[in-house]
């Protein structure tokens, strides 16, 4: 039987021991003996007793992952987040309150078979990105002990990065999930906002606020979103946001990148040559590097703290301030209490600005699949903290900040560790509901850098890749021309919810032939006796949007079936035989990236 | 030639009579004739001369109603919409600027061949719906003047109900741009927030503005806002929504109305009786009547003017508020004076309320398809206001107040006059982007009840009923084969939702061949070199089921484009070329159908 004592508590280890036999009662024992020896009591704020947790886990039925996809994993849960049993106190004792019942998200993962066994320190009221600002003593980052932990969800991902528990869930409202998953080497998933549930959340800014997750590997927390992110139509927030099955990324996809006048690092440059070392890795996997001005982000990113929201914050401590303010934290009461001036008008302005600043970057948004960006320009000590409490934290929010107020999603995901040994970290964002995509991308990204887990020492598991597939209510379609990825039309899939499956080619039955007409320039597959095997890409559409696509493909090409190579088929773009007329046969390149880039070569 | 004296100007009797070659000169120097007849000073605040506006008409192209749509046709702009050339002054001379350029639906709308006549009177700032708040002399109602002429689009409505010009616009926020439609027996259209650009409108309040349009039948409003709605980049508030070619209201529609005890009329019997009758007119047409507790709604209505809202209106007047107080119209500087009192605190709980007030009233609005209320629920005369400025006004917004805020779409349409003779109206609202579904209905409804335009005394034109169409979220398809009515594969459409539209043939370029295989037998229609015209059916098919459909087709049909015999194009079953190796040509018989009856008889 495995030694509980040696195994990494990621999902793809404990689910393996659990199908040899391990029970959880043992991990559970485990983890208690883990937090014992870490003997940081800055972590945890409440931890549930141990007989109680052995209990639960006891009860759990017979070991079924398909049914269950968290049986049996233990979890922590950041202190601004219901958990019933526990007092929720957001680090402000003089808040404290019992709540009666678990977080919608809580009882959701509890629901999938994980775990809770108790409470996190972080940041008083999640206001802050540096571990440091709560009256108990912070957790010691897992990875250096000089270096603040981060927060706001200081205790969160320490507990993952030390091995503690296989995950933890945060909140994120300025980069509370992301900075202190760069700080402590391990993943950071901050959903679309609206995608879980906030019931049973203390607010920081209510408009801005998602719960988020810590995990050791993406497809970790990926399972744990997927279990967290059912719509809660009692979250007056909550949004129905789609979450498939974890699938690779595309291909081709433009990366944006900060170019090289707003790329800030405040003189950090081993950051700096991290930051290009990851680039470098996602270039040679495919990825377009677009250098973009990233100023509209950067002042969005200052609305943050320094515009209207503040208020927000102001609005779920206003009695507290004023019947006991000595009860919160000095630093959180600086800034907190600096939304008293504000006014409603200076709140619909700070609105107004940010719906511009919005449209300013759409276009730069509109020209890549991503972004990609450290996740934290440099590191900061618990020194440089009390020398000065505020500064240093700002600047660990750069490329945070302005994420949410943005309505965008992102992963922090490690990288390999810098020249000098601190973790590297980069954060891939994308639109509202591509969290997906985001995270497909940074899971080949950590396969690829592959550092060891958090402060664990254990390696990346190898995760069987499963053969990807439409899930449910999804149909592939096979794309062959402008709608691949990288190609002008493939926002059509993209903007409907399309994913991409795989690579393939078609049956030897094929010819393809470049179009007349365009831009966009476009080739029509036509089946031929004797024609060729040509390579196209599958992409899974949602059946609900499938039908706007086929609505806007114009004559000659049509939607129908398209036999691959392996002999199965799938729906796909073909041609009216009547529609090739006076087009070039280019059967003989194989497939139209092949056919462009014989054609650029002798433009160029 | 037509005297112009004797014209209605509503679009299309205008349109016939240039077509049949008046001059837009002639249609102008009547215009001008009719505001002098008119003998009301409230209605233009600033008119055009007469001189420039004949150039400008005199410049026009030949009339060309498609390639112009607006064409030769009079129009006025509320006085809080920049027109170049005119100052914009909304109602505070202190307040005036001189506007470089047109607002951007201005200019939209001379680029369709619209001509502005000057600019009209309204309540101050937009801030109301009686049109009596106003420095300047108010208009007169159009079919009583003892009745306000309702607000703040005061002068754009009276100036379309008193035959002054073809449309006018207006702006719209608590119902600026209904309640004075139904108090002037005209067509208020209020689009989905963002569909027509903000830029050049001074704000009332910025996330809750639209600019409306005032027309005297709803075809004509359509067409308006057909031309208006371009996606304008350089406003933040701006969104692409689709304003689709008008069609006829689908057979069946689901409508939501107030139930008995939250239906208000403040003692009103004519009007509860004139809401009955147009809801009896509905429901003979076909609508279901779905009564709804409208509590939700009234509580969301109730924030515009005692929520966060009012200090978006602060914002705009701010400073001149505070440097010459006196410059601004009592009534609303107590209005918008209080919005000094809220906080930004306050400001985030009236848009966390709002949300949840949203999220209360989504499932009331899952079961229908639209609501119709009616537009306003009792009458005010000049009298009332000036005894009670505030009362009356706050009741005039009963049914239109929330619009905005829920973010739906509506058109107030006059319906048959009252027992009492004043003018009888419905509005009916949809969710964000179903105005088309909305002002279908509308047009139904006006033309059902065809009572007389505005105060004109002209009668509604006839308007030549289109060929029917796909509704909007919906695609027309052509089935030539066993999808047809009364064949074995037609529930693959009617179970999704699908709905026949008219017979057709193809363009004379197809073959049709009987496919191998079957049950279900099916035949494939070919694109080909010297082909027939074949028989087939237009349906239309949810968008949404669309996919499905699509997804179920097998080999070696496929979706693609049919041409029919009339040169458009739908959707339609064609087949692969090498699919039909061994099929039977039966492109002869001219269709399927007669197809198997030839094949019938010869088995019979």
């Amino acid at each position: 039987m495995t030694d509980p004592a040696r195994l990494s508590f990621d999902i793809a280890t404990l689910h393996g021991a659990y199908a040899a036999g391990l029970s959880p009662e043992e991990v559970i024992a485990e983890a208690y003996a883990r937090i014992e020896a870490a003997g940081d009591r800055g972590i945890f704020l409440h931890l549930r007793p141990l007989a109680e947790v052995l209990a639960e886990a006891g009860a759990l039925p017979p070991f079924d992952a398909e049914a269950m996809p968290l049986w049996g994993l233990p979890f922590a849960v950041k202190d601004n987040i219901d958990l019933a049993g526990c007092p929720t106190t957001a680090a402000c004792p003089a808040y404290a309150y019992e709540p009666e019942r678990d977080a919608f998200a809580v009882a959701a993962l509890k629901a999938a078979g994980a775990i809770p066994l108790g409470k996190t320190n972080l940041d008083q009221f999640a206001t802050g990105l540096v571990g440091v600002r709560s009256p108990h003593p912070p957790p010691k980052n897992a990875v250096d002990p000089a270096i603040v932990p981060g927060g706001s969800s200081s205790g969160s991902a320490v507990a993952v990065a030390r091995g503690l528990v296989s995950f933890s869930l945060g909140t994120d409202t300025a980069g509370s999930g992301r900075v202190p998953a760069a700080l402590n080497n391990i993943v950071g998933l901050k959903p679309t906002l609206g995608a879980i549930s906030a019931m049973g959340v203390v607010p920081a800014c209510r408009t801005l606020d998602t719960i988020s997750v810590f995990a050791l590997t993406v497809p970790d927390a990926w399972a744990v979103f997927r279990a967290a992110a059912r719509f809660d139509p009692d979250d007056a927030h909550a949004r129905p946001i789609a979450v498939p099955a974890p699938s690779a990324p595309p291909p081709v996809l433009r990366l944006g990148v900060p170019d090289a006048a707003t790329r800030e690092f405040f003189d950090d440059g081993a950051q700096a040559a991290s930051f290009d070392a990851a680039l470098a890795r996602l270039a040679a996997g495919g990825a377009q590097i677009v250098e973009l001005d990233f100023t509209p982000f950067y002042e969005v990113a200052r609305m943050l703290y320094e515009g209207a929201w503040v208020a927000e914050r102001l609005s779920v401590i206003e009695d507290l301030l004023e019947s006991d303010p000595g009860a919160i934290h000095p630093v959180t009461r600086q800034i907190i209490g600096a939304g008293a001036r504000l006014s409603a008008v200076d709140a619909f302005r700070g609105i107004y600005r940010l719906a511009e600043l919005k449209r300013r970057a759409e276009p730069l948004l509109a020209g890549v699949d991503l972004l990609c960006v450290p996740t934290m320009p440099t590191f900061y000590s618990v020194a440089d903290l009390e020398a000065d409490p505020v500064g240093p934290n700002a600047r660990l929010g750069t490329y945070t900040n302005f994420v949410n107020l943005m309505d965008m999603c992102g992963i922090a995901v490690p990288v390999a560790p810098r020249s000098d040994g601190r973790p590297g970290s980069v954060t891939l964002l994308g639109r509202r509901g591509e969290d997906a995509l985001a995270a497909a991308l940074a899971e080949r990204l950590h396969r690829e850098t592959a550092p060891v887990l958090g402060a664990t020492g254990h390696p990346l598991p190898a995760t069987p890749v499963a053969a990807p597939g439409p899930g449910p209510g999804e149909i592939a379609i096979a794309v062959v021309g402008a709608h691949m990825s990288g190609l002008p039309l493939n926002h059509q899939l993209t903007s409907r919810g399309g994913r991409f499956l795989h690579t393939a080619r078609t049956a030897p039955a094929y010819s393809l032939h470049a179009l007349p007409g365009g831009p966009p320039f476009r080739p029509g597959l036509l089946r031929t006796r004797g024609g060729a095997s040509i390579a196209l890409e599958v992409w899974a559409m949602p059946v609900a949007r499938f039908g706007e696509l086929v609505s806007v493909v114009p004559a000659p090409l049509a939607i129908g079936t398209v036999e691959l190579e392996d002999g199965t088929s799938v729906k796909g773009f073909l041609v009216e035989a009547s529609g090739i007329e006076g087009a070039e046969d280019i059967t003989a390149h194989g497939g139209w990236r092949a056919y462009l880039e014989a054609a650029e070569a002798v433009a160029g």
